[in-house]
């Protein structure tokens, strides 16, 4: 280890250390990360003079000025880089804008007229997306630092590789590179889910907690862990798959082309699919009216219509008692933009849940419900981008 | 932190390697460990005073003298602390003996008149079995350092708190501090299992390996995870449930009093269970002569033994790849001692879980079959032991 690796990595630590505890004085980022004071004062200089932070006067009334003198707080600079999150629906791409402070500064949403297409048309199709975005703040694509993408699939986030993905025409796509080649500007690639759980960790429910499970479900189910502090991937990239964990053996068909997939029952297309098996509902309605149809019929008495949300039900039940006893998480955190995915987070699923799991004298992990609107996925995928230029922001500082 | 902090830190990290990578020099600890040798040579001289580790020769003819000094290795003093491990099974105990290099010095097994019983009864049954195991070395019990104990159930390890065991007849006893007490020396208890995952960490096939899943099979389904190197525990301590694990919505009931447990379909006395439920085993039979019975007849052809068998293999494999989807590890292993459980873990079943994963452009995840004598349990539980004594001889070495 030379000199110059410890002097990056204490950058490292402390910019880390303000981006998510600041802004601080520096006798606390000392006391927090155990770098020495003389230490915390070189490197913060070396932040400051690279523009990365700023300093300011304390506002808060408790952090009074010690012995007469002002106390000075050290917080990113928001201006020193821009990022850009997204994450890839069906038909639809939604993106932010953020500061390198990590503060929104715009944000948009477009319309793509394929699901599943060439990645070069997806690029294309990205590359629109966020020159709209970034001349919502005035500012050119080419401004971004880096950009986040979530795509729901099969993803290896540390190679920007996609192995499968609905919303790609073929598998094993370097989109990774082939975006930022397009872009001009670093592309990171992850699962959305992983984004998710990336974007709990960082703005929402899992910000107090080193160990949880994220669940989330639109037309697919999605999964997110986190395990000590950190995305769990997995050793080929491809771990945290749960939509197609089995649920049932030799089951219901799904659209992996595996059967039992618990996906093939709680999906959209599976409540569908068993509803138009008996005539309930009308097979030319598009799929998401569909489930209105069959979630307020159910609501409403039909008992056809209840017993396939309700099988839907007790299948996510399942699912997730089978998690928790894997992992015996802290917290596990449904979450979701869809109203219609209401029955799968009802009380009556959780309770199910909690009498399925191993039971111990002790209470059984936290489930919180956490409802969203889209932009969350992408506010993720912009967490995920902030991490790495935060890096190499730091890994390009002058040594002058 | 305080020096002092820092001192028992690097002749914690010494130890360890010298135990898990030695006999090697000085320059090869510092090396491996990235300390300064001026570090290294100060705190081995404290480890060589301590009598925790010794100087030999380099025996290796690579390792040949340089410069004309003769090259001197670092090594573990196996003499300076004895440790136990030991297994509850059914009705008997194995144990064996281990110096402080991790050699086995002696093995003893003894057999219990009870499966379940009050935890006094089974402590002093426990202390029968070590006081007759170090006599087989000329020791007594009390020159024990350390015990480690490996017993089936939902375990809190790091509070020695056992939730609940079939070996009991109280649910959420205190079995280390108890077993403490009555032996008068320390005791780690955990669950078997993870001692597994334990001992194919330290001596086994996991030894190469930073993240892997041992499965066993014998009255029950054990799993022991290891993450980044270390045994994944949950966070109330009683994570890497699988034998509980649901294969079947409203499925078979399970000795545990849920139903659909992957136990309910894979233990032996699930496959009796069934067989007796068409009249194809006598009911008076022993489990153990019941399983045997069956899985000769469906060798034989019996096609109702072979539904039995095909069925608990299929189970167990759907159950497997729901494991390698939601973790992605480098390497299943799957460990028992019991000749009786050849279907599950036969070519056909492991071909059927490599169907049952999402598949990607890569390999599956190496399965291996490591069959072992009931010994393995108890290495394991002694090289557990071993941890908490490195650590204990570290902080109790003399500054002087």
């Amino acid at each position: 280890m030379s000199f110059g690796h410890h002097k990056v990595e204490s950058r490292r630590i402390l910019l880390r250390e303000i981006a998510q505890h600041g802004p601080m004085p520096r006798i606390e980022l000392a006391a927090h990360t155990g770098i020495s004071r003389a230490t915390v004062t070189a490197v913060t200089s070396d932040l400051l003079r690279g523009g990365l932070i700023l300093e300011e006067p304390s506002e808060s009334p408790s952090k009074a000025p010690i012995r007469g003198r002002p106390r000075i707080d050290l917080k990113i600079r928001g201006a020193a880089h821009l990022v850009a999150g997204l994450k890839v629906s069906d038909t639809s791409i939604s993106l932010v804008l953020m500061d390198f402070e990590g503060n929104q500064i715009a944000d948009y949403e477009c319309q793509m007229d394929q699901i599943r297409q060439p990645a070069s048309i997806l690029a294309d199709e990205i590359a629109k997306g966020l020159t709209a975005l970034t001349a919502r703040a005035g500012k050119k694509l080419t401004d971004l630092s880096g950009v986040g993408v979530g795509i729901s699939g099969v993803v290896d986030a540390d190679n920007g590789l996609v192995y499968w993905s609905p919303s790609l025409d073929q598998r094993n796509v370097g989109l990774g590179k082939i975006l930022t080649d397009r872009l001009e500007v670093p592309a990171y690639v992850d699962n959305d889910a992983n984004l998710v759980a990336m974007a709990e960790l960082t703005f929402g429910k899992g910000k107090d907690h080193s160990d949880f499970i994220v669940i989330t479900i639109e037309s697919g189910v999605g999964m997110g862990m986190v395990l000590g502090g950190q995305i769990y991937r997995g050793t080929r990239g491809c771990g945290a798959e749960f939509g197609h964990t089995k649920v049932h053996l030799e089951g219901a068909l799904c659209r992996c082309g595996q059967r039992g997939c618990l996906e093939a029952y709680v999906a959209d297309y599976a409540l569908v699919r068993e509803a138009n098996s008996v005539g309930a509902v009308n097979l030319n309605t598009p799929t998401s009216q569909a489930v209105k149809t069959i979630l307020s019929a159910a609501r409403s008495g039909d008992i056809t219509a209840q017993r396939v949300v309700e099988r839907a039900g007790r299948m996510f039940a399942m699912g997730l008692a089978n998690l928790v006893n894997i992992f015996d998480p802290e917290l596990v955190i449904l979450a979701g933009e869809q109203i219609e995915f209401d029955h799968l987070y009802a009380d009556v699923v959780i309770e199910e849940m909690r009498k399925s799991i191993v039971e111990i004298d002790k209470p059984a992990p936290e489930v919180v419900v956490h409802k969203w609107d889209n932009l969350m996925w992408a506010r993720g995928a912009a967490a995920y981008a902030l991490e790495f230029v935060h890096n190499m922001a730091v890994e390009a500082l002058d040594d002058a």
